[in-house]
């Protein structure tokens, strides 16, 4: 009889089926397609494997030996019953977004230092002042915390734009591939803040992440400094951040927040000196993101099957 | 008694005055600064070497043997009676405005591609909507006319981003550096256009480049595809591109009009899928510009006190 692989993500296009089926029944699986959690509830607890980024379906998921997230923030599950279950192997498809969301984060930066916004203004009103001084990534010291996926793919574009550093922060002090030209611990981040133009954070939701950007840390950060949210709210105060803004000499941009979607009232929706983008950084829409995940899935199915370990495995205690 | 040097560029700060004196007086000159045209007109006329953007100024350089504008493009100079004059070199500061005009070229790309225009909006009515599909440099094949200083650097950065492809388009058909992919003459663009994502254009005025992009050329592009202008104006049709944008399947970046300020009742103001900037793509205010544009200067100045070739000697009937 075949094992059974239930997918519930609703990304995947009849080609990307077609491509998961092939390898799955290689291996000796039956893949049962879903397009939504509803539809995927009844047959989930035959699942061995459980392919979805939804709680719900996973903590239904009686029997699965492995479920894999097809997103790459696994907070979610941390915060679930699900981090109880130590019979279950847990994976994500970290990889598939750094190429999507470094363009979100090197378009960021360049709309605030060329003030774009204030361009568009003027434009909008049929004006034409063209000499408001704009700054450039040239030269920038820029900062990234956290050195995976995210932080390695915004730092080799970054790099071609002559900035003049580009410093990881981590907690391993690895420099994969050597895209950095430094890497320090985040208890060093208050050292190296003072002569930082670009702050860019692309952190997984940790308990030692959770306002790494406290009051205190904000009030270190230089005049004109502009700081880049792609990861988890959860790494900045949010209410210190709007502070701050406020006083009009920290710039911002953000994609993550505290709440999502926020809240009505939220005081952030109208903060001076912040792009606001609805946490669209990481856009499956790219077909080539779900192309991305698909492979990365299937190479750990092989790794699964064979009884190797799962490259992409996330520890829910730690986070990643 | 000391030869005389007469610049009028109002960029240049006290730092900049001191580094161009001391090369100055090295080299037997003596230079007098002024901050406008106006205070300049009468001391001009005693000026062996004028530097200056100003045509006017240059018309009152009777005596001038060497005129150098800290600006890019001389069609200005070329289309002025100043044409005629075979006793005076003309040189540019080409090579200053690269680093600031690729970064606008990759912001406005990268803007068009994510649809933040789009985000925006959703945004400022304080709506989350968060999954429009969006298109990205990764994959995208690039054309850049032009592979002078603003070509190389946009091609330089474009590169990190892992596109398909960038051609260049040039007459001499080298390829600078081989940074790009191949190199075609502007002949060659109607059998390109059609596979091309981006086409970016960064050429001088001349007869030569004159409507290049013209209401048949507009045709041969692909729905969906960003054209870019950063050079001059008269590079496009513009009333063929108000049709084209009319239909909504391209996608524009302007900085440069055939007439500039762009007129009150100028049907460009408010065509759909168009991001129009003031001809600020290369803002002198970037200090580091006018550090480059100092440095090219005398570098030059060097050459000519030696009697030796002008690096950056234009041909005002070539245009470049």
């Amino acid at each position: 009889m075949k094992r059974t692989i239930v997918s519930a993500f609703g990304g995947l296009s009849e080609a990307h089926r077609r491509r998961i089926d092939k390898t799955a029944e290689k291996l000796g699986f039956e893949v049962l397609f879903f397009n939504s959690d509803h539809e995927a509830e009844k047959a989930v607890s035959a699942a061995e494997v459980l392919f979805s980024e939804s709680v719900f379906l996973a903590e239904k998921a009686v029997n699965a030996k492995w479920i894999c997230s097809p997103f790459a923030g696994m907070d979610r599950f941390a915060e679930s019953p699900l981090a109880g279950r130590k019979d279950v192997l847990f994976s994500n498809t970290s990889g598939a977004y750094g190429i999507a969301i470094s363009e979100h984060i090197v378009l960021t930066a360049l709309q605030i230092l060329r003030r774009q916004e204030e361009y568009r203004r003027i434009i909008s009103m049929h004006e034409w002042k063209r000499d408001l001084p704009v700054r450039s990534l040239y030269g920038s010291r820029i900062v990234i915390a956290g050195t995976g996926d995210i932080g390695r793919n915004t730092a080799i574009r970054m790099r071609a734009f002559s900035p003049a550093s580009i410093t990881g922060i981590n907690q391993s002090l690895e420099n994969p591939d050597s895209v950095f030209d430094q890497v320090i611990p985040s208890t060093s981040l208050p050292l190296i803040l003072p002569d930082t133009d670009i702050l860019i954070l692309a952190l997984p939701e940790t308990p030692a992440t959770r306002h790494l950007i406290s009051a205190s840390v904000l009030s270190l950060m230089p005049e004109g400094m502009i700081l880049i949210n792609v990861g988890r709210g959860s790494a900045i105060d949010q209410a210190a951040l709007i502070s701050r803004l406020r006083e009009g000499t920290l710039y911002a941009g953000l994609d993550v927040f505290e709440e999502e979607p926020i809240p009505e009232k939220d005081a952030i929706w109208d903060c001076p000196n912040l792009i606001i983008t609805p946490h669209c950084a990481g856009n499956t829409s790219l077909p080539y993101t779900v192309d991305l995940i698909t492979d990365l899935f299937l190479e750990d199915l092989k790794n699964y099957a064979e009884g190797l370990p799962l490259k992409r495995q996330v520890n829910l205690t730690r986070g990643y």
